[in-house]
């Protein structure tokens, strides 16, 4: 419920991060820092093969290693899957290289990986299927036997009379794009500690984007109560959506923790991080569009072919989000979508930023560039003429109540003096717009989308917030700090939040979908109005008003319009404990949007009430002899709907340089062959370029004090900002992501080749 | 809000401990157990002399030891108090054996040893005041300098004539009674972890038996915020009012902590425990009571001297608590007390089993036996002539809504056999009764009395109950389930308790006074209305019908008098949170009792609204060779309102043989010379005589479902019960306790010696 007057004393202004100095000092509590009385150490046993049959298991030797105290093979898991195609444990195949085969619990890590090599495991190889190209042939042999051929899953869309529309269109363009498989890079690698030592209580610390869902998961498939499974979700580095679900080590933590009686640390290498627990995989895309020669767009009809891997994991969700996703940017009257998911021996993939929109993105704003140049069109105007508005719905039914898109376009292209540089800069010099959009939360992954919050005031006027959201690092924490302080009229810093422990903190689905900001602040605000009510109840007798005259601000207290009357908020709370009633103030509250998900056979629905849009315009110069680009300048505008920390946003809205330039995990037999952060590279801080920030707020009606999503929104604009920009100075698109220097060179050469 | 039925389906069943298996099995979590990384361990320097004065202190050596973190003495405190009236590290004076001097923070317990002894410190030796008559003596020097002599403090009562009802007295008797120190043998040693590595946030792992009010006073002493000081109170082995404010090792920690940067955990060795941490001091009574020739009881004047040691602690609040408590079991028209705090060079002495009062009730209940002999009344019927009753008023303005003193008395006397016992056992076989009350928390300690919860239901029907009431072995957690689960229509076992952490849950002043049942109980209830309202609704909606009209229990939920179209309650929960509202729930409530603190200037008020009585028999054999007193038979009658779980009350009515028969610190030149469980005697379990339970049930109008205290209690009743039947059994007044051999012996002696 956001004020009347838009002058708020906490929101909107540069918050530093109140967990800064936690992190900064090395103080803040990740779950590698949990020691436990008897804690061992697990150790992971996974095959050195990309694809074959187990002929045989011996674990004998391992067992008589002085200090092992667990080893498990298949037969230990009571055939557990730990997702919807995938044994935790493989018993008679081995799907991909590093697929878990055993694993052992030890004293310490030393005695867990010995005991590891010493299980003797006799391997049958069998050729793998590498690409998606070999899974799809003809007459391709089938991995998973539950299934006819390799295609894990495919959806069809349609909206519109597409055939139609393509016959009505003044030019119809086809193109293909690739994006090579990336890695997450976590901060914070994979790491996990399990406590089952009793029957009916597990224990989990492990970071993750959404304790209570995984929660419910892991007791489901252990056969426990719900309530049985306590996620403690201590400080988390990093997730850009590679931490939603439960994964296997999690499983084999708990079960070597109930054979040995004691807790199980399991923490991935490095090496492993990159081999087994990956960010996105291979994604092809054939995209059709039609146009009028105006530049309106009249129909799209777009193909994706993913190489999940080995197993499936959450892909099944990305394939649906790929296909809303094409319709959500550009006004569209006909839409066709059929994507599919290939199994291949690759290890599997998981979700990686934006739930694969970045890959989609990317195609479909790279296409519209070169769309725009059939049609001798500036790539701004082409956008603007096509871009959504408020009030816009989408063919599937997205619905969109504020809009900031062309504010956006147009706000970064003059900030980044796109006139006066689109096709005039120097050689080898670019300019490239990309635009991109994202719900904030939404129904659809589930029934319901609800975070719960609650709040407890102490006497010193400092409030507890309990939060199921965890802060990964986007500073979620210190917005929802922001967003109560601002309601209960104190400071951020007032607000201590109290979460990481399922046992303790109320539902909330979970930081996945963007729905931090705005679900679980909406919930933030609900509960600090329920505080703020009991409060006004204590002032409203001080003051001898009515409560709902009562103002809370700056931490202060008055009735309307009589600020000399203050008392201090700290002594209102206090008065209230130490009435004679001895009232303690707690606030609760909840939030879910009232709204449907998509409907799963014909994909209509709103499953969001907000939806966030931005604009990115990159300026890059490439060295012609190495191919390596540059990138001078992002101009990077996003529609936040409103800046709850400007600080924040900033930190937000400018991501995706890695994974356009540099990121890729060179794959070869199944292998990635660059598993460590010196050869996948990251940019380094000195390679960041300047950036210019734009936050564009439309206020929207349902966001707490009018915010939408600064999750995964921004990333969606930056790939083809850049892919735009390379084109634009080597005149020739680039269609595969990574641009690396090679494929850069590729490109002028090709380039040469066709000017020939 | 107990329902009108008196046919609860969770309360009054024998219920066994929700946290037994984890006790059972050793997973319970003590703050012992917590290892934090890069953890230091403390160890406290003290003074080897009963009294002197500090010349010098030399920590060069200390801090030159490789492994040492940091060495503090008084000059690191700034100059803090531990007390009202005690330095945290002693400047220029030590006061008594033990006292803290310094403090040392070293990688592991034997460096930091061995660096407590590097530490060289000139002592001045004083002559020491080890006794009261000492402390009291004419001309006797003064301990502290800022008092004229050793009183430490003195409080006077009078209600009524008394010299007049004296005068209109048919018989008055002086007696004096001693009781010896005893030490409070809890299970879990003081032990304490404190991380104070940055300088705006304590966090404090203790066991305590109420960490809110400790959480207030730590920041307090230390200049922090009250938000800033976090008390992890994690299980608590025993407090038996022995654990119910900060103590030094709580700052020594949290200094060291601060000073070396890092967490540091300090724990008392069992010579520690018993030198520094102990339980009730010396106390002497001169009790005269006035009676009618029919026993009717018409004045009573008391004195109580009692030995606080080097410091006061808290036994101002003690001393306070047995001038209230003489008044309280019998009618009485004329009361006067004097009671005074005797400073002298013995460790400071702090609560032990209900705050003085077991001493207190042994002197006067022991003195009506002799009343009653001399008056030629049997000692059970003297009693039933002056038991207060249902709606009686003490002098001093206790008000008893209920009172089950006499049914006690009666059942107790009945199951007992009494009547064919009392004077008709063979010879130096002896039965005895003692009778007792404490009231159920109340104000007087702090202006209000408040508990409050939080609770929270998960999809699975389970409920977490947020509370900071510490069960410290009296099975509180459990009774609070018991209750939550009664009014939200579950089980105990689906109630999960969240508690030991003041970021975590919500305001309790703590398990002190008798409080936790009554008043935390009722905040349970009024939590769980809060959250079954919202259950209701849902409910409502599906059975249309009022929600008024929904009945929960039994894990179902039904429309009033149709149990047959029964839901369960897990599905209820579950579409509460699956409506199209996704309505997540979340309880809260408060209690605080209605009552005013007894004024501090006239002593009159009703700081309780329930109060709570019992009656015990017990039946003894003395070898009169040997002066061992063997208890052969306890029977014991308990008014507790309501037995929330009546194994739990039977686990609680009955203690203190003991503290009666074995238990004394044996003092000299201001040591305690039987400092270990092997010299100190606690009753061994084969040592246990045969218990008979009798439950009595008033049920009390305010307590949730009736239910009044039932914590220290029943230990009001015991030692002059075991007293009372010594006396009977030699023909000989026992006036001092602990009742051992010699004391007997000597009993006999005299009782020839009378004869003679």
């Amino acid at each position: 419920m956001p004020r009347k007057s838009e002058k708020y004393s906490v929101v909107g202004k540069r918050q530093p991060r109140l967990d800064g100095v936690l992190k900064a000092t090395g103080r803040a509590e990740f779950t590698d820092d949990v020691i436990l009385p008897g804690m061992l150490h697990g150790k992971i046993v996974r095959s050195p093969i990309t694809y074959g049959k187990i002929r045989n298991i011996d674990t004998s030797r391992a067992e008589k290693l002085p200090g092992v105290k667990a080893v498990i093979t298949h037969k230990d898991t009571g055939g557990l899957m730990s997702g919807p195609d995938k044994l935790l444990l493989c018993e008679h195949t081995v799907y991909h290289f590093g697929d878990e085969v055993a694993a052992v619990a030890a004293i310490d890590v030393d005695t867990a990986t010995e005991a590891a090599g010493l299980i003797k495991i006799e391997y049958e190889p069998m050729k793998p299927l590498l690409s998606m190209e070999e899974a799809t042939a003809e007459g391709a042999p089938v991995l998973h036997d539950f299934l006819t051929d390799n295609y894990a899953d495919e959806v069809k869309m349609n909206f519109g009379d597409v055939d139609k529309a393509f016959a009505e269109s003044d030019h119809v363009r086809i193109d293909e794009y690739a994006i090579q498989p990336t890695h997450s890079s976590f901060t914070e690698q994979h790491v996990v500690l399990a406590d089952f030592s009793l029957p009916d209580r597990l224990t989990v610390w492990t970071p993750v984007q959404g304790s209570s869902i995984i929660k419910s998961t892991m007791a489901q498939r252990l056969g426990l109560s719900d309530s049985s499974v306590r996620i403690m979700n201590l400080n988390t580095g990093g997730a850009f959506c590679g931490r939603g679900a439960d994964k296997p080590h999690h499983y084999l933590a708990a079960i070597l923790s109930r054979k040995a009686g004691r807790p199980v640390k399991i923490r991935c290498t490095s090496e492993e991080e990159f081999v087994v627990y990956r960010g996105g995989g291979k994604y092809n895309f054939r995209i059709k569009t039609g146009v009028k020669k105006d530049g309106t767009l009249t129909a799209l009809e777009a193909e994706m072919l993913h190489d999940c891997g080995a197993y499936m994991e959450t892909q099944f969700i990305m394939l649906r989000f790929v296909g809303f996703n094409f319709q959500t940017l550009y006004k569209l009257p006909a839409y066709r979508y059929r994507g599919r998911l290939v199994y291949t021996n690759n290890p599997p993939y998981f979700f990686h930023h934006g739930a694969g929109l970045v890959a989609k993105r990317f195609a479909l704003d790279s296409q519209l560039n070169l769309i725009a140049q059939d049609l001798k069109m500036d790539p701004v105007e082409f956008r603007l003429k096509n871009a959504v508005d408020k009030d816009y719905t989408t063919l599937c039914g997205f619905h969109y109540a504020t809009c900031g898109l062309k504010e956006c376009i147009k706000k970064a292209s003059k900030k980044a003096n796109w006139k006066k540089k689109y096709e005039k800069l120097p050689p080898y010099r670019g300019i490239g717009i990309g635009c991109g959009m994202l719900r904030s939360g939404g129904k659809g992954m589930y029934d319901h989308d609800t975070s719960a919050v609650f709040i407890k005031l102490e006497e010193d006027g400092k409030a507890f917030l309990f939060t199921g959201l965890p802060d990964m690092g986007q500073g979620s924490h210190t917005a929802m700090a922001i967003i109560a302080a601002e309601t209960l009229g104190i400071q951020a810093e007032d607000i201590k939040v109290v979460a990481g422990d399922t046992d303790s903190t109320p539902f909330d689905v979970g930081a996945i979908s963007q729905r931090g900001t705005f679900t679980t602040g909406n919930a933030t605000i609900n509960a600090c109005l329920d505080a703020r009510k009991q409060l006004a109840k204590t002032a409203a007798e001080k003051f001898g008003v009515k409560p709902s005259a009562i103002v809370f601000r700056d931490r202060k207290v008055y009735p309307k319009g009589k600020p000399e009357k203050a008392v201090s908020f700290e002594d209102i709370v206090s008065a209230t404990l130490h009435s004679e009633e001895g009232r303690y103030v707690m606030g609760r509250g909840f939030y879910n949007p009232p709204t449907k998900g998509s409907d799963l056979i014909t994909f209509e629905g709103n499953p969001s009430l907000a939806y966030s849009f931005g604009a990115q315009i990159a300026e890059v110069e490439v060295d012609p002899e190495t191919g390596i680009v540059k990138l001078l300048r992002m101009t990077v505008a996003h529609d936040v709907g409103r800046a709850i920390n400007p600080m924040a946003v900033e930190g937000q809205v400018y991501s995706g340089m890695g994974q356009t330039l540099t990121e890729e995990c060179i794959m070869e037999d199944g292998l990635v062959m660059n598993p460590s952060l010196l050869d996948y590279k990251l940019p380094r801080a000195f390679e960041v370029p300047e950036i210019e920030h734009i936050i564009v707020e439309t206020k929207d009606p349902y966001g707490p004090f009018g915010a939408k999503e600064v999750g995964q929104g921004p990333i969606q604009c930056t790939s083809q900002a850049i892919a735009n920009a390379v084109s634009n100075a080597i005149g020739h698109p680039i269609k595969e992501l990574p641009i690396t220097p090679e494929r850069v060179l590729r490109a002028i050469r090709e380039r040469d080749k066709r000017s020939q």
